[in-house]
């Protein structure tokens, strides 16, 4: 098993490790497990030393920390947060199918799932460091070193402070209730809920309270929305921060056969930051009519919903569009074709898939 | 003049006064006079004599709270917010295109505006009266009271007990720099920044922490999005509160004749929470190339940004469409049709006018 991964998982780079969870994985709970969970990398696994490990922390703060994991599991309070991660290029194949998006990995529904996740509160260290006037914005920086950077570079991100210092956001060590996976990111990483997968940063060692966003590659260069005429580059477009709502089928599979007369139809939906999921509906007529899902458990603020609903399929082609609606009423755009971007970020069009049924 | 409004508004009814700015008027300045602002009232305006007014703050509190308007302000740091308020039922005139909405009015784009407010934030008066344990929303109630509610009722409603803590909610005694015209809720009123206007409750006299979102008729009943064939009714749909990414165009006027050649384009986008407007971009083709508004003044995390872009129109009829973009990759539906809803609020499509050039 790569990573301690079960062989289902739908691979698209071996080294750095790039995975993602199969749709039938990810249906079997509303909690991902953690051997089915996608892996978003940019660099090896690098080899950390926990016994030697330190946290440093340093900018714009009254005191500058140095701290091991026992101090770290000691000095603060333990926080418990269930929480759904969501890479910035999930459902990017969607996107590929309008135009080719060369050099970037053709992502399914699968690069996105929700786990519990232990350690403290970003807060609480942050609060013995003492944030300074001025700083505004909260860095992270990991043991890993990537080479597609440019110039290659430890991954790297950063929040503003204002979301850094809220409760939900963890310095992790543990994942659904054991011990952070190397792949995860052991002895630590950061949980960014609401947030793109790549702020959550893996093997983070180094925080850095700062007056500006983070410049390196993975925030300054990439992890950008442009216009769908830009080019990359330091600067162009605008970061990638919160994400907006989003759904996906589950099951059926898209292309799937299935008998004709009810269908189980099951998927996940998201609204990141403050926003929460509040109904799913599904259409059979191409959104003319839409039946309303039902909302499965709910898992907190920070978690996905998973939905199911039934509808009736006649024998024949059918395409099955779903939409979701987050708690400001807004809703899913229509379809991929506007949302096409040069990096492939943030397909949050309404999913459709056909089914044959006879 | 009526309420002290210039003679360009729309009324829509006289009584209780409700009327929207004309786009003219909006589109003079990112901050809107108060003497063009919009209002949306369900009573008449109420007397009130500020000499013997009190506010009442009661519920789960370790303190009840009866203060007079002077302790307001002498007993707590006075705050100014430039916010932008949004009527849920702005832009309904859209919806109404698609199907009829018997009973309300067709507001257009003039259902919002943005002032400096200026008072003490609620959430010092909160830390004055102490929530208890269970205490998860907090209740405002007016002087006004509505005839057309069931029963009759003051007007009232409710936000969560988090976003009441937050800084930019405010007990407002003033509006761009002057006390409080009475329509709009003199002596005080409630004023929550990224929120629909109804949860910004006019004279304010009663503050209630609770332990469940407000039962009245205006946030129970109505003020909720309901599924397109739902009917209104006690806890039917969901609670409206954030405001969804809009934009509309205030110039030029939908129908306009303009000269063929380079076209200024100007309107708003708004983005309710904590979100903020990153990008906005117009086409002539229907959606198929887009180019990009430059986005006027920043008037700070609560305010909408007017922009503006110059297209080139040859003669002939054109369609201008915009859509808006926010900090999390979002951007507005397509069209009105899929967003008719049976009380006709939230219309957030992406805005757009005819313009005959020649």
């Amino acid at each position: 098993m790569t990573h301690g991964k079960r062989p289902d998982l739908i691979v698209h780079e071996d080294e750095p490790f790039n995975a993602e969870t199969n749709l039938a994985a990810l249906r079997e709970s509303s909690l991902t497990a953690t051997d089915a969970f996608y892996v978003r990398s940019h660099g090896a696994v690098p080899a950390v030393d926990p016994a030697t490990w330190r946290l440093r922390l340093h900018g714009r703060v009254e005191r500058e920390l140095d701290l091991s994991l026992t101090t770290l599991r000691e000095a603060f309070p333990e926080r418990t947060e269930t929480a759904t991660l969501q890479c910035a290029g999930n459902r990017r194949a969607g996107l590929m199918r309008i135009r080719d998006i060369p050099g970037e990995a053709p992502w399914g529904a699968g690069a996105t799932g929700t786990a519990t996740w232990t350690g403290v509160a970003l807060a609480d260290v942050l609060a013995l460091a003492g944030p300074l006037d001025g700083a505004e914005h909260v860095g992270f920086e990991g043991a890993d070193v990537s080479p597609e950077a440019e110039p290659p570079q430890r991954f790297g991100g950063s929040i503003g402070l204002e979301k850094a210092r809220r409760p939900e956001v963890l310095l992790a060590w543990a994942m659904n209730g054991e011990p952070l996976p190397p792949v995860h990111g052991a002895p630590l990483r950061v949980v960014v809920p609401g947030y793109i997968g790549a702020r959550s940063v893996k093997w983070v060692d180094t925080i850095e309270v700062r007056e500006r966003p983070w410049e390196g590659y993975f925030q300054h260069v990439v992890y950008r929305l442009l216009p769908e005429d830009g080019s990359p580059g330091p600067g162009a477009g605008m970061p990638l921060g919160l994400i907006a709502l989003n759904s996906d089928v589950l099951s059926p599979a898209d292309g799937a056969t299935v008998p004709a007369g009810p269908l189980g139809v099951r998927g996940y939906a998201f609204a990141g930051g403050e926003r929460h999921v509040v109904r799913v509906d599904v259409s059979l007529d191409g959104g003319g009519r839409w039946a309303q899902a039902e909302l499965l458990e709910d898992l907190g603020p920070w978690a996905w919903r998973h939905w199911r609903a039934t509808v009736d399929v006649p024998p024949g082609e059918h395409e099955i569009v779903v939409r979701a609606w987050d708690s400001s009423a807004a809703t899913q755009p229509d379809d991929e074709a506007g949302l096409w971007n040069p990096k492939g970020y943030a397909n949050n069009a309404r999913p459709r898939i056909r089914v044959h049924a006879r």
